[in-house]
């Protein structure tokens, strides 16, 4: 039994760990802390657990924290989570870290991009990219995990077999995104709310999403020179979803069919990855829910192109669910454990 | 292992009981039937399912179906069973069927209601009306039960504590009800494309609901005299949720904390039935997904009224679910397996 | 050319007013008030209007505003107003106030339903309800007008025809109303978030609504005794719309037939109330964006009933259009001008 | 006054057209033809015009139709007009053509493209594309008018100045477009469907869509040289709207002020194109129930790219405002008549 504290429990993030958490019989969630509803039963903050999950949230006492639990999972806002992390590594427990804290490998893009100090760049080296797809390996060993962002989850798995094979150019990779608006968060905010969100669609982010140097680290790497893309997300009016176009421009000669059993290929051994039958396509409805991704691709030869679409639920594979998948690899449990719901589709 | 067949499977409601059985270890689906879709893989129809529930489905064929299950879900149109469910039951099959075949106890009143003949009359007096929480004892030694309504579900048991125990009038019982629209079944009509749903909502059923005999017939035998109640079902621009504001007149002095006293009784063993606090009301987001139903009440002392609402999933507590639920009660398993996830939430 | 203020006006009903005066020929718009936008663009908060009416927005500052209209339109919330109207009438000023403040006859009701002191009780007795179909010829003269509440105008007109007739008890009439969620103002509060309220359905109020005093003054004053009413108000997930469902007992032997002329009849010269043919009942779609309210009617037989489903928009019919309408009396203009579109649909 | 016929109005375009044109002074629709709905009142198949717009619909007949009217807007499927515009232009009539049969200049492109026969290629030459932006003084003289599609007025005005005055390439243009689903029309298709579209976003079109080449087209007469384009529709869960993301490569050393300033100029003269200022950028809700168009530009230095964002409504300058604006043009009347209302918002 594995005792497991998550810290910001009350966030949409949060909430998710405790929906897929909370009934497994290998897993006990021993700890949920939210400062803002700390002494409330966290049915009393989410009633549709009433009944099924009411254990009260516990204040954010890291001395506390270290009797409750042994393994942690994060869900602040970047750059909070200060001395934290330090002391529960010190003390022998195990962490993923949802924020974009424990996500870069090199301290000054983080900086740049998130506009804070690093609280703990020393762990750095350390910590693993949670994408059990790409780390799996080392997600078996890892100490400290950061949790990879929605968007970068779903274009990395997208363009990673062709990238990786040459199939593509680095050069001109334009990313267009979609996300459901829970990825913002549990927000009181005038844009999100009902009345200005609903029946509207909108880019944002171009003047830079923070998201955009998260993917160009983990494309980088895997062709070992630096990356740069295109990366526009919008926002749609719908809770959940993420749905990603990818224009690829196409370096090898090849064919439809040859591309797609590349993928097929990659993906043989990753079970949340459903690669979609030639002509077919994701639709977010087919994984909202869940923790897979769906990807599906077509060649442009007009344009000399490869199109790949994937589509994740930006609070399953994008953040919640695919932490729940590196903490059974970290804990040595079927990396599917909890896991294998298929989406609401209704 | 409990073999399960779906006649019907590929409707909303077959869909749903797939989502909910697909996964358990003591049940198995052995076969999922849909004429429309024969020999196509389930998940070809519900891509949500791909690489989780592929088997085909199969056609009707009732010898067929004989060798390959031993529980049967019908999720079939009102009347077209046919000689399916005498058959089945003459070959020591057992049955829960969701159309309103098996709901009534008088002939008569069905065939009014739907306009069509009883298919299989005879078998009416040993069916079951599935409501677990009103005929526990009986479903457990049922060959043959009827699927209550999502309606009735939702109205009977918000009616039941108060009406039993002679709180409120037998007459003058208003039911202001609500559906998301799948409660309509997966139909390509106009007035449910998106177009014609967003942003609306209206009455409808004016001139008189099909569930309203079926809400008479429970409350009636609750008192063991006829009772009328006047039932106005309302569409809501949601997929899923319905919930229901019921008044009823008082009879006899009371107050709030007794009447909520009352039904904390009344369903204190009944595990998926949750009375809110005193000043809480449901919403369709704390049910949606769940086989839960939320019940809060409110005393009005200047009308002199108790006002109750409830709320369920109508693909769960309010069909699908509560089809699983008796089916557990049916196998002499605990009737929570596999039924006690919550709500989506978001 | 009439010169109108608009103050309050970056909320919802006033935005509104703005989309239903800006393009008129014989009113012009002299001033947006918002203290909160003040120097700003209208179009830099609603950017709809951006080429359209930009209009720097004014703070609130009588004596400026005294120099810049003849006619002013409040939509402040209640209570607020303070020394405004009092000084705007001494002044020669016509007023429409969207707040509760002028809608009662009878300051304890006010004070104790909106639990504030009355900023202005001495006008209270000059006041007039600004319901044209109730009040036409006292709206030609008013120098004060209370817009009625959107829960009052849909349910007022609905039943008026019924109980002045009396057809109907003055017992135990039931409305049974939902809103869209713009009734709740421009709000950046969490229930009101695009998350929150998507997909999800529920009633409020249950304790008592302020709208609940507002229709029983109106309806007493209609049979020249006390009428009481049971209001429970439900929130769906779609931006603008309202629609009621009244259950009524009938007291007098009748048609449906006979009923429905009795509508007609009602309100043949009010150009803004459609009664539909016997059969067809409103949905939200078929008003929102306009200034009409749909009535559809149905006897119930088995329980002796008449049921009034009513329609309109709350921004429309329910606030800003009605506002307008009023507005277009008090100043000797046809009642209908610049009120006729349609409503969206789609 | 201008005789309108409308034929195919009970479309949602034809529908717009109504709504934009029943309250005119100076054009009278005379006839809205539907076969399908023929004898019936227009206001009994769109509610929401009841009493406001009550005119039978006629049966397609040539004859009875040229008698009727002197203006005709055509909104029905591609290729089924057959030879009632010859017969129209025959006897003076002036005719816009929602369909795609008139946008092409090359008959290949159109029967490659649609499949079919062109039903009169006799008049290719002389019909106008009826974009004012780029033919206004066209349009002015024309008798034959092609109303552009949604994506293509979208995407061509957003793109013309850039590729007209030489800044970014012919090559790799990429258009990432998503669509409310109105644009598909009014269908009781089942992926259409309230439950099956809701909570859901999807590309589509993959395998090349039909308004790829009429973006070319005109792109390509811009420069006088082949242009190709990368164009990915998408589907979100919204009634209107229409906003595209254009990626252009720059060939020419420049700032964000001075593309500005670039669109401002372009434009300047141009009623229904709002070019945003620098740093925002459009969303639906903006222009969804107006004939205006608004862009934003971002200039990206990293990837030496402009970022377009333009957003329509799909129905309104998408298709049936456009189509208004055009008329007004064929018509010696001022363009912006009965166009200048802003969007919805709410």
């Amino acid at each position: 039994m594995i005792k497991v504290a998550i810290v910001g429990a009350t966030g949409y993030v949060g909430v998710e760990i405790v929906r897929l958490l909370h009934a497994r019989q290998d897993v006990q969630i021993t700890s949920a802390v939210s400062n803002s509803f700390a002494g409330k039963p966290f049915s009393s903050v989410y009633p549709s657990l009433r009944g099924i999950f009411d254990l009260p949230c516990d204040p954010l006492d890291a001395d506390q924290l270290m009797e409750k639990a042994d393994f942690f999972i994060l869900a602040l806002p970047h750059g909070v989570s200060g001395d934290l992390v330090p002391k529960l590594l010190a003390n022998g427990k195990k962490v993923i870290d949802h924020s974009a804290d424990f996500r870069f490998r090199d301290l000054a893009v983080y900086e740049t991009t998130y506009k804070v100090e690093h609280p703990a760049p020393a762990l750095l080296p350390e910590a693993i990219y949670g994408l059990p797809e790409l780390y799996r390996e080392e997600l078996k060993h890892a100490r400290l995990v950061g949790d990879p962002g929605c968007y970068p989850t779903c274009s990395i798995l997208a363009i990673a077999p062709l990238l990786r094979n040459r199939y593509v150019s680095t050069k001109g990779i334009t990313i267009c995104a979609t996300s459901g608006i829970s990825g913002a968060g549990r927000k009181s905010e005038l844009p999100y709310s009902f009345c200005e969100s609903e029946e509207s669609f909108k880019a944002y982010g171009l003047n830079g999403h923070r998201h955009t140097p998260e993917i160009e680290q983990e494309l980088s790497l895997l062709v070992d020179e630096p990356v740069m893309v295109s990366f526009i997300p919008h926002l749609a009016p719908m809770k959940r979803g993420m749905l990603a176009t990818i224009h690829l421009d196409l370096i090898r000669e090849t064919t439809a069919e040859a591309l797609h059993e590349l993928y097929v290929e990659t993906y043989r051994n990753d079970p949340f990855v459903r690669i979609l039958p030639l002509g077919q396509f994701p639709e977010t409805r087919y994984v909202s829910g869940s923790n897979y991704i769906d990807i599906g691709i077509a060649l442009d030869k007009r344009m000399n192109r490869v199109i790949a679409v994937s589509s994740l639920d930006n609070l399953g594979k994008g953040s919640s669910g695919q932490a729940v998948q590196a903490m059974n690899l970290m804990c040595g449990l079927p990396e599917t454990t909890g896991l294998t719901n298929p989406a609401f589709y209704l």
